[in-house]
């Protein structure tokens, strides 16, 4: 213990409270959300947006900071607002090999400290990035393209959430064994044999976030969380185009180590100049252990493939499909799946794309519709959903990248175009581009190449079937082959449900019934839902479960002979 | 439901009482082993040794019957007994890809069925396991060489333990989570949102295990069960040395299957003809989700880099590794470790290999031992040991195969021998190719190509070198390099214990310290000793432990707006 260590906090007895009602959540599944929602004063304190959008303001245009962090010189600026400004901010250039040595060079005291000392310093760098929630909310908002609100829920609060969901599983499972135990073995003869042993969780190794460009913090903190409380080191390699949420969170995690006494090196930032692509030589490197990945099935099929030496934990892509079979509320049902495809612009791995519907017509509380009817219907949902820039900027939010852009000009030729795809001047940023959902129908029977390509961003497709039985079929054997990581069903039949269950079972998909008031299909609440599931080619992991954490370390036992006297008392 | 369903035995509740007591020992890890170790007629009754001589004797011969097993014809006998005769038995013949498909097709109803139908099940099979111990003994003394009363313990009850370990672990973890949750969300304005959910445990697909030829069932149960368990069908690919074991594993599981009203298929026998080569066909088949493997460094390395389809859990080989430093009672270290040696002809992957002593001595209650002089007692112990032939023959058992037969050739040939290996006349089995360890003298510094190899069998060096401090350091890099199973240390010192234990954890290795009694490093006990760890090459998984069962399934979750009343009264 180095002279000063009585001095430090104990930042596990501060959240051991919250640690405890967090793992109760994880194992009764109801709602848990220990960071508020919402972008309130009341909540964060009076001077917390000013402040927040104050902070953001003061990094651009120059260096981002971290004091001690390892590597030599500056990588030059690559983050641009989708809100139309460049952010300028070069981040410290570290090349992979020393980020990665340097991470394995301090693992040693952090392995020592234990379960109980990691998952207290997680979660008081939870708690500072949940005060720093609206300096965050202004980073991902000029990263990813997200609306504010949306910006500070997603890439705060619900990204804090699913922070500590991972904190919680990760010391949970690392506490299953007892840290030691006395093993007594009767013999026929004279005393019984007895031993003394010990149990130590131990880190696999360095560990490697590939974080994305769209949610950077909320696919990102899992990962994160769940390596270093599990033991790990972690180097953090953002998407080029989405550093600086990541970068703030690396800087409170060093920050928050180093006064626990630990090396701020624990957590590295790798960011990556114009035009450097280092993710796969990270994610090769020998002593990388761990690799969280969270972006397109090609380069995540490309690790699972390829990272061989780790652990690789991926969120992929896929079609995300919704069953229409009846409803009694045809309503509530179109306003719901409107939103659902305009939040963020559909830039969401969660977005339905595939929309199957009976090509003669489903029963409604408004008569019968015809896949046609109901596509022409789902377009004047939207219609009026996005009537107001103002709250149509608040909802879309703006496009990331270029990538979009090109899907939703090739989407224009596919199929019918029912609704097409509008911009939006934003009332406030004349820069942005904003563009509403393009809807098309298409056909089951003729179109299969088209709806079996993933079309990520606001492209979305109507697709007449012969029937409910095939809608089923099809969403069981496109999940079953490229995925997906939503699926949705309506029916006002148990029956068809019951199917519907069934189906989604066998594709190894999450299923939402019958959304049509305030909970969306793009939407998953930490500590209740699973997010992901390595059951279909969408992902490699689920956020959280236990499978999530338990391949991150492993459990060594040293064990000898119990002192006689002792034994003897037995 | 079928119109007998209700006249089916309930396995669940039949053996809810032993399972729940399982999932508590692999929590507090202290002594838990619910099969008899005794091969005693007292406790297996008055008959078992003769029926289960008797049944093993009627399988010779012929073809072994697996009532209504897929496949066509038989393939031709295999197996030969380390003790001197030709077992004659023939096996169905299954093609890969009829095996795997026939498994897959019967998986709906087993998944439908429950963790806790399934965990019933499971603990049935091992219950009449237990009762045919006798046989099986037969069966893995005839396959692998075994000496009679270890074929029953470790090819018998521990075995069963083992399996019954991974039960546990399979069916608490998929009751981690509830089977439903409701969610209530508070708004704040209005009714809060509440949503039902179910959560349900979903197998990975198809399972194979490739079993070895020296420990078909301690080594396959915990593979076979876990994945059973957690709703997968399993096709069992024996080695061909050793199939009868789980054939007559097989056939019970498929009984209790059938009794239980689920398709037999579930387990499948997928035995290979003289020469042929399936494991790696079936283990790259598109539908094995799931590989168990025990064998070969080369050919696990090779699964775990081209079975990528699948989930793989290895268990190699490596350098096991003892550290002498100083000890108190000398002549028991010696009695220990010598048993150690010469238990099965070190024909255990647990066996120690490597015996690193510094080079001009250590402190002994019985004054200092250079490693020259330890080298020569450790001869005189297993001399000792083994000076009457039926107690050699006893503890020796057979040599496996032409492999052993080989090491131990070319083993004489390096360093200095100290002690060589001696044939011994099998006073029951003239015909049995019985061998006493050989001790070969190196040093640290000159012979580090023989050391870093590993030699399966009954082969051991002791390693001259500078000191405990360089002993320590060759056990951290041979171990991080070339992995081990197990380690082990003798020392009288705190400090010292303490430093083996750290280089042990960076290492990866589970350790033993200063076993001198009635406990010997390449024992392990199911529901306390873990076997195994992906911290080092020789294996990738743990027997068992949470992450050995959770990638074998997935939780998959449905939701759906509560209904409108409940949600008022929240």
């Amino acid at each position: 213990m180095s002279p000063n260590a009585q001095d430090r906090p104990d930042f596990f007895t501060r959240h051991q409270e919250l640690l405890e009602r967090s793992v109760a959540a994880t194992r009764d599944r109801g709602f848990w959300s220990p960071y508020p929602e919402v972008p309130s004063t009341s909540v964060y304190g009076e001077q917390a947006p000013a402040d927040g959008e104050a902070a953001f303001k003061r990094r651009l245009g120059r260096p981002f900071e971290l004091p001690g962090h390892p590597g030599t010189g500056t990588v030059p600026a690559t983050e641009v607002s989708p809100y139309g400004f460049p952010l300028g901010i070069g981040y410290p250039r570290v090349a992979p090999a020393e980020a990665v040595a340097t991470a394995k060079s301090v693992t040693g005291p952090w392995i020592a400290a234990g379960p109980d000392a990691r998952a207290g310093v997680a979660a008081e760098i939870l708690a500072r990035l949940n005060a720093a929630s609206f300096e965050i909310a202004h980073a991902v908002q000029h990263t990813t393209g997200q609306a504010f609100v949306m910006a500070f829920q997603a890439g705060g609060p619900h990204a804090q959430d699913r922070g500590l969901e991972a904190v919680a599983y990760a010391w949970a499972e690392q506490k299953h064994h007892p840290a030691s135990a006395r093993w007594t073995k009767p013999q026929r003869k004279g005393e019984p044999l007895a031993l003394d042993k010990k149990f130590t969780p131990v880190g696999r190794g360095v560990a490697l976030l590939i974080a994305c460009n769209t949610f950077p913090t909320w696919n990102g903190y899992p990962g994160l969380f769940a390596s270093l409380v599990t033991g790990n080191p972690v180097v953090v390699k953002p998407h080029q185009g989405a550093v600086l949420p990541l970068a703030i969170t690396v800087r409170i995690a060093r920050e928050v180590l180093a006064e626990a006494g630990f090396s701020p090196d624990l957590v590295i930032l790798a960011a990556e100049g114009p035009g450097e692509r280092t993710a796969a030589e990270l994610a090769t490197h020998p002593d990388v252990r761990i690799v969280d990945f969270t972006g397109s099935s090609a380069f995540g099929d490309w690790l699972e493939a390829n990272a061989r030496q780790a652990q690789v934990y991926t969120e992929k892509a896929g079609l995300n499909t919704v069953v229409l079979d009846s409803t009694d509320d045809y309503r509530g049902l179109l306003g719901n799946l409107a939103f659902s495809l305009a939040l963020y612009s559909g830039q969401m791995c969660t977005t339905p794309q595939n929309l199957l519907v009976p090509r003669d017509g489903f029963a409604t509380d408004d008569g019968v519709k015809t896949a046609e009817k109901f596509a022409a219907d789902l377009g004047r949902a939207l219609d009026r959903l996005l009537a107001d820039p103002q709250r149509a900027a608040g909802t879309l939010g703006a496009i990331v990248n270029d990538g979009v852009r090109d899907r939703l000009a090739e989407a224009a030729g596919v199929g019918r175009t029912v609704r097409p795809s509008t911009s939006v001047t934003h009332p406030d940023h004349p820069g942005a581009d904003v563009r509403t959902p393009l809807v098309a129908l298409l056909d089951a029977g003729t179109d299969a190449e088209v709806y079996t390509r993933e079309w990520f961003g606001p492209v979305s497709f109507v697709i007449g079937t012969d029937s409910t039985e095939q809608s089923l079929r099809i969403l069981r054997d496109t999940v079953t082959r490229h995925g997906a990581l939503t699926a949705a069903v309506h029916s006002t039949s148990e029956g068809v449900l019951a199917e519907a269950e069934r189906a989604a079972l066998q594709a190894g998909v999450h299923l939402s019934e019958n959304l049509t008031g305030g909970v969306f299909v793009n939407q998953s609440a930490a500590f209740s839902d699973f997010h992901g599931s390595a059951a279909n080619p969408a992902a490699g992991a689920t956020l959280s479960d236990p499978a999530f954490v338990s391949g991150r370390f492993a459990i060594l036992q040293s064990r000898r002979p119990a002192p006689a006297e002792e034994t003897a008392r037995v």
